[in-house]
């Protein structure tokens, strides 16, 4: 296993910030925290489903560290990112008088940390905010490069901040008691870092991808760190999106219409819609001659090889309409002037963004049967 | 009259932005937004009261720049500063699919200009903000420096962002229609950059102060090019309010106290609320012994010649309870580790951060019958 260091730092001058990814690491959050935001005020934010699993543990690190806490415990699911929950969040945090040195602890998977992040850039104009991703999907993505937010009616993430943390605690034993629909749908982002950026990694990943996606620690534990430093570094070279960031979207154009298209329901999750999304953006890639057969091939292989979706799934009463998803991709957040915005790839490691494809070309893609 | 520019840049690195200063720029509004964000779409954000004013003159002047635009009319008043609001607001935005390039421009005073800040830092995470700001106080202090927000049930601006604009038209023309209570105010900011930063400034309000509230315009011209340079210096070095920023809120944190206590009412608005807070803040100075007496003296002659608020208005069925009001003060978004924070002076123009002072004093300052 290559080895890797236990502490990233994504560089963003006066906002940078730490990832501590190990195991056992839960136990002594309490001090970490301390030494990163002081000894103010903690709310700690988790959901129902969580609460049972680690709450007590990080209370009780906190108390150790003499850190004041107290606990919000929301409903969970997809469902809970809207307005309604900010509003409740931050008036019940607001009633016990926070103030700028006051931090949120998101301890959770991507929904907890997205509201909790969004929370925390709103109160006071900004308050401290830590995450404990506590999902695969988590650890590898949302919680590490400041996006935070809600959805609307319209789409995903529609509302939101670029809003970064003061400190990122990966525990990797959390993962002990993830299924396995989690744990693929969190190495649909793995795999997504080594087809945008790192062709090392992703002739890793065909090597050792089942060990991760089986949860041996080690694999596991590489997986994270390089992801983490991937997606670190990429937010360090272009922290609001207005460039090389978006290549972090590979897929995800797709993937977010599939899951608008869903209602953001268990019909479809994050990483089975983004392992859609790949599949028709390298097929995409391809059929504009961007990409060779052979990386296509490859690609799929390797997705149906670790058992990553690359078909639009058999529902019952679910039509998958290409008119319709591509109405819901006139939403995408990295549109210009009016045009859809994707991130294709030239080979393995290599994606670039393109504001210039055809939408016939994309229409007729999904509407091949096995599209 | 001295002579100043009529483009002032706040400076912010990569979120510099101009605040232009003049008769009639509303009629070339439209080009000079077009100059700064594209030819992306356009929402024009106003109130009731303002639509019939001045939307025709912006929306034509938009259409010949050849600037799609949308309008949304809000209802009048500060109790339209809240969730609600910025949940339609940014609902009725995504209905019309905005991109980053969109632009969000608020048409109206400080409540427009702070809801619809904030609107445009969390849509899509952030597109363009325009700020024309139609009264005194709106020209003199909230479009410039990037405060956006709402209010909860715990106060004034709780929620919000630092969210700087990308240009700000200071129309000078639309103070002729404003009645006396709001010019005033807007003086209430204006004298607290002299009081705070500027001896000189002072100086010279106390020559001309009659002139500007009177809207004599190369007087009012003068002191809005003043206070906004003033304001946007404290700005650039002290963007996020961690250090010097504190200064402009000298007199707000007991304005805020009292605007609270009358539930941001039509019994004291924004600008006297502020003039007694600095009527306090400086009297509070005086028996803690930084400043001189005749400091003091020299304070009040000036708020009374002028007309400024310096004592609690006698108003039926309203008491002025000390306890009240310092319970308000424990939400100020500067307090730090529970101890209250207060913008002091040490004399005209050297005003100072101090969470070093006995509330016992405060209290007892706030039970004086004229205080």
């Amino acid at each position: 296993m290559p080895s890797v260091s236990n502490k990233l730092t994504v560089k963003l001058g006066a906002r940078s910030y730490d990832i501590l990814i190990g195991k056992g690491l839960l136990k002594s959050a309490g001090m970490k925290i301390h030494n990163t935001v002081g000894n103010g005020k903690c709310w700690i934010i988790t959901d129902e489903n969580l609460a049972p699993l680690y709450l007590p543990l990080i209370q009780k690190s906190l108390a150790e560290a003499a850190m004041q806490s107290h606990t919000i415990i929301l409903p969970a699911g997809e469902d809970t990112k809207n307005f309604e929950t900010v509003k409740m969040l931050t008036n019940k945090v607001l009633d016990e008088i926070p103030e700028r040195g006051s931090t949120l602890i998101a301890l959770g998977g991507g929904v907890v940390g997205d509201l909790t992040g969004f929370a925390a850039s709103v109160i006071l104009r900004g308050i401290n905010f830590i995450q404990i991703p506590t999902t695969f999907l988590a650890q590898v993505d949302s919680s590490v490069g400041g996006k935070t937010g809600i959805n609307t009616r319209h789409g995903k993430n529609l509302i939101g901040a670029f809003y970064q943390p003061n400190l990122v605690i990966t525990d990797t034993d959390v993962l002990n008691s993830l299924p396995k629909r989690e744990i693929l749908a969190g190495y649909a982002e793995v795999v997504k870092y080594g087809l945008i950026r790192d062709a090392t990694f992703f002739e890793w990943l065909e090597k050792n991808g089942n060990a991760v996606v089986n949860g041996e620690f080690e694999a596991l534990s590489y997986a994270i760190q390089k992801s983490c430093g991937i997606k670190a570094a990429i937010v360090a070279d272009d922290e609001y999106e207005r460039g090389t960031r978006a290549l972090l979207n590979f897929g995800h154009t797709f993937g977010h219409a599939l899951e608008a298209e869903t209602e953001f329901g268990s019909e479809l999750n994050h990483g089975e819609a983004v392992s859609i999304g790949m599949t028709l953006a390298c097929k995409l890639s391809n059929i504009l001659g961007f990409s060779r057969s052979a990386t296509l091939n490859r690609t799929l292989n390797h997705f149906n090889k670790i058992g990553l979706m690359t078909n639009f799934p058999k529902i019952e009463n679910r039509q998958w309409k290409p008119h319709k998803i591509l109405g819901h991709m006139a939403h995408d957040k990295k549109n210009k002037s009016g045009r859809n915005t994707f991130v294709l790839m030239r080979d393995i490691g290599e994606a670039f963004v393109s504001d210039d494809v055809n939408l016939e070309v994309v229409e007729r893609l999904l509407q091949e049967p096995n599209s």
